[in-house]
């Protein structure tokens, strides 16, 4: 296993950061190898803003539900799917553009988490920490009142980043062979109910306390309601109108 | 700036392979190495389809718009969107789930882009070169149909793999002051502006042949039209309805 190899393996989401800033220009770097991560037909769409004022930082503590290294992490940034940037080039040409079609807010989300994940290996080849912030999605509007986010731009998480105060375990996935399948999809009840053993026995284990739960348990309070139903009118609303 | 950022940054597409097998388990190395990356509340929301079938990978070539490369890499992937096994977990643990909702459509296209992102800087850290094919939107309802893809999986992207047999340019991106902002979003037209120039001056002097073109004005075919319009209607026949 190659030394890139072991770092992508070594990922666990650190959530208490050293009161400590980045060196000058890291961040930029960082944000540079995000971008030389593919990007459909060199659409780039996706903004990524960066969080300094304080004030802002303790509100979105409170809008991502109450997650205190949101504000304590050195580098805080929500990362928006942005269609603003490419609609308005193409239309600066001078042709009628159409915007809203569902294909394009596949395209921006995958846009953006690309970039995003590498903006993560670059952070961690620096021995920094990360954790995503999907709870950017809890309150979505009021970030993009926030962060006056316009139309056709909509956050899809956060991230905190910073040297680690702490060393989390590396938490399990499922077997390879759940993941990755041959020629066509089969079922993987079996490798599921093996994974299930597996968590089981890590939260038994675990440094951070030990839990009665296996990962289909974990699972069930995010689909026996209907976890962020405000999404839907959201994006609508900023114009990803899935047409 | 340290090797991993380096590597990061030297990522361009590759479309022409040797004809060369990958070493024996590398594949599995590269696909546990896109499991370790971060995943939403550890649902690990995706599956990929290794194909390996010549029949299979011709019509491959032929759904995602006459790409031969896709069927003369060492590896073809498909990267698919599962809200099947974790909703199946969830279910097993004897509660009524919801599927469908457009958050859920979010969390799995997030999640598998992010498993892929981790794959692509794996391979390219083995030497290996790689190719997103978003084609495979062109024609998901047969893709599904030829990979068997059942509901609450959906096909996001393709992937080429293997060992490279040209060295293509690396395509100049945005610059960073345009895509990372502070505090709040801002317009980025004069970034825009200069790219556009960046990328005209590119594009006369690349290997691969000159052409008279800047971003904007490549932008425009992508919008001018209803890309990809069946997108809407194929997911919510696959029960990302989108609620």
């Amino acid at each position: 296993m190659n030394d890139v190899i072991k770092l992508l393996t070594s990922h666990r989401s650190v959530r208490k950061f050293e009161a400590r800033e980045l060196p000058e220009g890291l961040l930029e770097t960082l944000i540079k190898a995000g971008q030389a991560a593919a990007t459909s037909s060199h659409i780039q769409a996706y903004s990524v803003i960066r969080v300094k004022n304080p004030s802002s930082l303790e509100k979105l503590v409170e809008l991502t539900g109450g997650q205190p290294y949101v504000a304590s992490c050195s580098e805080f940034l929500v990362f928006c799917a942005d269609m603003k940037r490419p609609l308005e080039a193409a239309a600066r040409t001078g042709e009628d553009v159409v915007s809203g079609m569902t294909e394009q807010l596949l395209v921006a989300t995958v846009d953006v988490s690309l970039m995003a994940q590498n903006v993560v290996i670059a952070a961690e080849s620096e021995g920094l920490g990360i954790c995503y912030i999907g709870g950017i999605r809890n309150n979505p509007q009021a970030v993009s009142e926030l962060l006056e986010l316009p139309k056709h731009v909509y956050p899809v998480f956060g991230m905190c980043i910073g040297y680690p105060a702490h060393e989390p375990d590396i938490k399990p996935r499922l077997p390879v062979d759940a993941v990755l399948k041959v020629d066509s999809y089969r079922d993987d009840e079996t490798q599921v109910a093996a994974f299930d053993s597996t968590m089981h026995a890590y939260y038994q284990s675990r440094k951070g306390g030990n839990k009665d739960a296996n990962w289909s348990q974990n699972l069930t309070p995010l689909f026996n309601q209907k976890l962020r139903p405000h999404m839907r009118d959201f994006l609508i609303e900023k114009g990803f109108t899935m047409k």
